[in-house]
C-alpha cells in the first residue's frame, strides 16, 4: 500500500480504534471517530470525547492522554478472504485542544465528516493527535 | 448490555484490536482474529502470529507481550446510527504458548473459528490472553 492510499483510507474510514497507557503502565484501547487534517505533511486527527457523563471509558482516555501523550491507532479492513486484509497504523501525541480558533477546525472537520455533529456540536472535550509515525500494512 | 451478552458477541467477533504496550512506553495497536475459551469463569482467548516474515507488526506485539504482560482488546460494532454502537474491551495478561497440550486446543479452538487454519496450521507462535476484567457499552 502506498502512502497516499493509506491517507486516502485515513480520510474514509469511518471508525478506528485508538490505544493509550494507562498510568498503571497498562493499555487501554477502545473504538473512536475522528477527523483527519492534513497540512501539508503534518497529519492531525481530531476527536470529539462526547459529554455523555456514561462514557466513562471516554474519561479515562482523556486522564490517560494528560498523563501520557503517547497514542496509536488503527483502522482496518476485515474480510473472510485474508488475502484482502489490510491495516493503517498511525503513532502520535494526544492534547486536549484549549484555543478557540483550533476548537472551531476541530468541530468543523468533524462535522464535514459526520453531519450529526452539526446538530449537536456540543463536546466535553475536543482532542487534537499530532501523528507523526504512519504504517501500512496489506496482505496482498 | 449483559455479561452474556458481552460473551456471546466476543464468541462471534471475526476480528478484534489488540493493544499492547512498547518497551518505551507508548502504545501498540493492530487488529487480530482470535478464538474465545471459556472454561468455567475463566477467559481466555487464543491469538496465532503468523509465520510470514512480512508481518513486523506481530513480532513486535510478541517482543512487547514478553517485555510487558499487559494487553488489552476490543471488539465493537460501527453504525452511522449512533444509537447502535457498542463495545467490549477485555483487560488480560498476555503469555506465549508452550506446551504441546495447549498448542492443540489453542490451534483447535482457531480452527473451529476459522476454517483457514485447518489448511496451514503452522504459526510462529501462539499467544494466550487471559483475560481477567471484561467491560462492556452500549449506546441505547
Amino acid at each position: 500500500m502506498t502512502r497516499n492510499e493509506a491517507l486516502r483510507k485515513l480520510r474514509e474510514a469511518r471508525v478506528g480504534r485508538l490505544a493509550t497507557v494507562r498510568p498503571d503502565g497498562t493499555p487501554h484501547v477502545i473504538p473512536f471517530v475522528f477527523a483527519l487534517v492534513e497540512d501539508g505533511n503534518e497529519l492531525r486527527v481530531y476527536w470529539a470525547v462526547d459529554d455523555k457523563p456514561k462514557k466513562r471509558a471516554d474519561i479515562q482516555r482523556l486522564d490517560n492522554i494528560r498523563a501520557n501523550p503517547a497514542v496509536e491507532f488503527v483502522i482496518d479492513g476485515y474480510d473472510e478472504d485474508w488475502r484482502r486484509l489490510w491495516w493503517v497504523r498511525a503513532s502520535g501525541r494526544g492534547r486536549i485542544v484549549t484555543t478557540d480558533d483550533e476548537r472551531a477546525r476541530a468541530i468543523d472537520a468533524l462535522a464535514e465528516k459526520y453531519p450529526r455533529y452539526l446538530e449537536s456540536p456540543s463536546a466535553a472535550a475536543l482532542v487534537a493527535i499530532d501523528v507523526y509515525r504512519l504504517a501500512e500494512w496489506s496482505a496482498s
